[in-house]
C-alpha cells in the first residue's frame, strides 16, 4: 500500500501532516510518500523516530492557499504537491491521495488536471463522514454540486453505497434521500425525481430520511444535492458549537453549577469525542478516477493518521474499480 | 383587540390551549374568542377563574387531526375551528387567528377557504421564529413551498422584514439569504439569482448568510426556499437533541460526573430554556390576508399564552396592510 500525502494541506502545514504519516507508517507500515516543500518536510520529520519506515519526500515548489480560487491554481501552480500528488496515483504510482488541503482546488486539480471523472460519473460529489453514535454516515454531496440533476444523485446513491460497504465495510448499507419529511411524495421536484430513480437500484434503500432519523443513526448512506447537505453539515457543526457554548456560558452562572461542570469535565470530554470527526480522518472525493481523501484544514495529527487509514482501505476496498464497474451497470446508455 | 384561539390545536387539546388563552386574557386584557367543541372548552374554563376577563366561547363541530390530508380537510371539514376562525378574522369580526394544529390544513384553509392570499403575494410562507442568543430570529420559508422561485424568495424578504420591524420591534432588521457559503457568487442557482433581487429592495440587506453566522445572531431574517429552510430548522432541533442525549449518557457513565451533572442541573435547564421556542410562541403564515400564528403541536398553556401575544402585535403593528403597500411598490409589474 503506497500512500500519497500532501505536507502542505493543513492550516498549520507541514507540522501535523508530517507527523500524522509517520503515525500511520509506525501503526499500519504503509509506504508513504510525502509530497510538499523537502526542506520543511525534512525538518518535521527529524522530530521523529523514522527508522524502519517506508518515508520518501518529494520536493515541489508551488504552494496552494486556501484563499486561492480554484481555476486559477489548476492553470497556474502546476508544481503543486495536490498537483504532483494527484498525478502519481493516475499514473499508478501510488493507491492513494490523502490532503488536508483547499477543497476546491484539490477537486478542480483532480478534474482538470489530473484524474478525472471516472467513465460513466456524471458529477463527482464532495462526501463526509460524521461518526454517529460511533458509526461512520457517509453524506454525499457536501458542497461540490450546488445545482444538481436526478441522475446525478442517483450515482451518487450508488458511489456511497460502494464506499460505505468497501471502505467502510458496513454490510449492506442502509442508502437514504434527506427529504423534508418522510412520507412518501414529500420533498422538492428534485428529491422526488431522484428518489424514484434510487428506488429501481438494487439497493438497500430506505427513501426519505428527515435529519431527526439520520441523527438516531437510523441510516448509513445519506444523498442530497450538494447545496443542501453543504448547509446540513454547517447546521449541524453550528448547532453543536452553539449548544455546547450556551452550556458553558450557564456553568459559569453560579457556583453549584461551575463546581458540577468541574466533575462533569470529564463527561464532556467524552461527549465532545463522540461527535469528534478526526476520528474518521477525511472523506472521499467519489467519482474521480483514484482515491482522493480530503481532509478539513484544521486536521490535527491523528486525524491525518486516521485520514491515511481511511484511504488504505478504499484502495484495498478497490472503491474505484468498482464504481466503474457498478456505473456501467446501473446507468442507462 | 380580539384574538381567536383555536380550542382544538394541540396535541393535548383543548387544555393548554385554554389555559393558554385565559393567562394572555389576565395578562393583557386581550378580548379572546374560543373557538371549538364547547362542551369541553366549557370543562377546561371551570378550572380557570374567568371572572372579569372577555372570553367567549364559539361551537364547532368537525375536528382536524394530525393525520388529516389538509386537502381533504379543506373541503370536508368546513365546521372546523380552523374554517370558523380564520372566516372570523376574514370578515373583520376579529384581529388574528392563533391555533397550533395541523399546519398543512391551516395552510390550505387559509388559501383555498378563507383568507387567501394579500393581492399581489406570489406564494404566502410559513415562519419560524427561533430565540438566539434571546433575540428572535424570523425564518421563512420553512416548509410551505418545496420548490421556490427568485421572485417568492425576494417577496419572502419584504414580508419577513416588515414582520420583523412592526411585529418583532426590531429597528432596521438585517435581512440575509441562507446560502452555502458568504462569499458573493456563493449559492446554487436560485439563491444567486434571488439574492440579486433582494439586493436591489431597500433593505438591510447582509447578502449570504450560513448556518454559524445565524447562529452568532448575525442576522435578523433569514430567506430561503421551503426545502432548505425546513432541513436547517429539523438539523437544529435534531442536532440539540442529538447532542443533549450525547452528555446525558456520558453524565450517567461514572460518579463524579453524576454528582456534577446533578450540581449543574439548573444550568442544564437554563440553557435549555434559552433554547427553548414558547418563549416565542408562535410564527406566522405571511402573506395571507389576515393574522395566523401557528404554533407547535406540543406547545402548552405557556407557549399558547405568547402566541397570542405574538398575534396582538402582529395586529397591531398592521403587518397585512404594510405588506399590501409595500408589495404594491417593491413587485414589478
Amino acid at each position: 500500500m503506497r500512500i500519497i500525502v500532501d505536507a502542505m494541506g493543513t492550516d498549520a502545514r507541514p507540522t501535523p501532516d508530517v507527523a500524522g504519516a509517520v503515525m500511520a507508517a509506525h501503526e499500519w507500515q504503509y509506504e508513504i510518500v510525502l509530497v510538499g516543500r523537502k526542506e520543511a518536510i525534512d525538518t518535521e520529520l527529524k522530530k521523529h523516530d523514522t527508522r524502519k519506515l517506508r518515508l520518501t519526500v518529494i520536493n515541489t515548489t508551488d504552494e496552494i492557499l486556501m484563499a486561492d480560487r480554484p481555476s486559477v491554481v489548476s492553470k497556474e501552480k502546476q508544481d503543486s504537491s495536490m498537483h504532483i500528488g494527484m498525478k502519481l496515483v493516475k499514473n499508478g504510482e501510488a493507491d492513494a491521495f490523502v490532503t488536508a488541503g483547499n477543497t476546491g482546488a484539490a477537486y478542480a486539480i483532480a478534474m482538470l488536471n489530473t484524474l478525472r471523472r471516472i467513465s460513466g460519473v456524471k458529477r463527482p460529489a464532495l462526501s463526509g463522514i460524521f461518526p454517529i453514535d460511533r458509526q461512520p454516515i457517509i453524506f454525499l454531496d457536501i458542497g461540490a454540486n450546488a445545482d444538481a440533476r436526478p441522475e446525478w444523485l442517483s450515482q451518487f446513491a450508488v458511489m456511497g453505497n460502494i464506499y460505505a460497504k468497501n471502505a467502510l465495510r458496513i454490510t449492506a448499507p442502509r442508502v437514504g434521500i434527506l427529504s423534508n419529511g418522510e412520507e412518501e411524495g414529500k420533498g422538492n421536484q428534485l428529491v422526488q425525481e431522484a428518489g424514484a430513480l434510487i428506488a429501481q437500484l438494487s439497493l438497500n434503500y430506505v427513501g426519505n430520511v428527515e435529519p431527526r432519523y439520520i441523527l438516531q443513526g437510523g441510516v448509513d448512506v445519506v444523498v442530497s444535492d450538494g447545496f443542501t447537505g453543504n448547509i446540513l453539515i454547517k447546521t449541524f457543526e453550528a448547532s453543536v458549537r452553539y449548544l455546547t457554548g450556551t452550556i458553558r456560558d450557564e456553568l459559569r452562572a453560579d457556583v453549584f453549577s461551575s463546581i458540577g461542570g468541574l466533575l462533569a469535565k470529564p463527561a464532556f470530554k467524552r461527549a465532545r469525542r463522540r461527535l469528534d470527526t478526526s476520528e474518521v480522518g477525511g472523506a472521499p472525493l467519489l467519482g474521480v478516477d483514484g482515491v482522493v481523501i480530503i481532509c478539513h484544514g484544521s486536521s490535527d495529527e491523528r486525524a491525518i493518521k486516521n485520514a491515511i487509514h481511511q484511504a488504505a482501505r478504499a484502495a484495498e476496498g478497490q472503491v474505484i474499480d468498482v464504481i466503474r464497474q457498478e456505473l456501467a451497470i446501473s446507468t442507462p446508455v
